[in-house]
């Protein structure tokens, strides 16, 4: 388009899983960098990203924050939802785009991974074909939970699955069947149904159970030992691999 | 053991997908804080956690090189195999223990995430029930991947899967089906097997094929647009999920 500055650039920084140390280098020198800092928080609460990356960020760096729309009124898998959420989106990306327009360059930050189940990836599709963009990979949550608890996930030819707890009990089961090692992710209420389906296909006595794993308010202990049924949307279930070999 | 001095520490430091600059400040303060620094090499060859960690390593600090045993000329899922990686991996945690036993911070530097498919989980599980022992997660080679091409991979309730190359064909077949999005490793010889069974399922056209994703020399394409069949080991083929939502 004529007219437009070009110098503008879209950056996704993964900050990592929570400790601030397991960002990488290039991310904080990217936060360095940016001339306006974004991150997605729930209306009411700071952004764990921004949390996370607070020793980085220069005090006169502007931010922007995106408050997610109030949703939990709405059944996550309904039209009224997914409306709501792609609207969000719509408009972030809109006030985005006028930024990089200006020729700024925008920093989204997020927690883990950027492309690994992340609300950047919404903000990436929408303006990447557009402007230049870079996305810096981060350590994904996941990798920050198996490193805390120690525990090796898989190995050699291992078949490896990614299971939301979403999953419909039947179809847990044959998945967690098929897979040589496997996480179970966004727990929450799910975490009965994890649990039983393990125990009934004899995987419950290696699974661990972890919550918050690169924090130092991690909580992390063999599922069989846990003694509740509590957990939080984003705890997880690691069902490690490699059980034949050494 | 009585006698036994207990300040000996392992460490297994990931330092990322290949940028040195995807190392977290967690590796780089580690490896500064070394006693020994160990990493794995193929015979001949400099490791290549080596010269990704190269610009924080102090001239000082010791090197343990471990040199993988010649094993090109046996079939890597035969006895033999089997039995000269586990020699190869018994004598080396029994040299690490001696540096343990002496006091010492041990850090073995990985490439990629230490405990997802890397060899220093052979030295951890012999040696991480007997030493205190930390794990620093890294950046998976596949996120320097998914993260150079800019690809969202996995998003929502989205099943992830890890696949290995050397599945048989029907079994890959079923397994891609399967997942809504996949990351197929170890690529070398079997990618006409990868991409004949793409375009059976009528997933080749989204398909990305990735060498050494993270560096300079990074080789990134549709795997369609690909013009011949020749791909490292350590090629990867992306198919993202996510198809119908945004």
């Amino acid at each position: 388009m004529s007219g437009r500055r070009t110098s503008g650039r879209l950056i996704g920084i993964g900050v990592g899983p929570g400790d601030p140390e397991l960002m990488t280098l290039k991310a904080t020198r990217a936060l360095a960098e940016a001339d306006l800092l974004v991150h997605f928080a729930k209306t009411g609460s700071m952004s764990h990203a921004r949390t996370i990356a607070a020793g980085h960020i220069k005090a006169d760096t502007p931010e922007l924050p995106l408050f997610y729309p109030m949703t939990s009124e709405r059944p996550r898998n309904g039209t009224c939802y997914r409306d709501a959420m792609r609207e969000f989106y719509d408009h972030a990306a809109a006030t985005l785009a006028a930024e990089l327009d200006a020729g700024r360059a925008v920093a989204v930050i997020c927690e883990g991974d950027p492309l690994f189940y992340g609300s950047y990836m919404h903000l990436h599709v929408r303006l990447a074909p557009r402007y230049p963009t870079q996305v810096i990979a981060g350590v994904t949550g996941m990798s920050g939970c198996w490193s805390a608890v120690g525990a090796p996930i898989a190995q050699g030819d291992d078949v490896f699955m990614v299971l939301p707890a979403t999953l419909e009990e039947a179809e847990l089961e044959r998945r967690l069947k098929d897979a040589d090692a496997a996480v179970v992710m966004k727990l929450g209420r799910h975490l009965p149904k994890i649990r039983r389906t393990l125990a009934r296909i004899g995987r419950l006595e290696r699974a661990i159970y972890v919550e918050r794993g690169s924090t130092q308010s991690a909580v992390m202990m063999r599922l069989a030992d846990k003694p509740d049924d509590a957990a939080p949307y984003f705890a997880v279930v690691l069902v490690p691999g490699w059980e034949k070999r050494a």
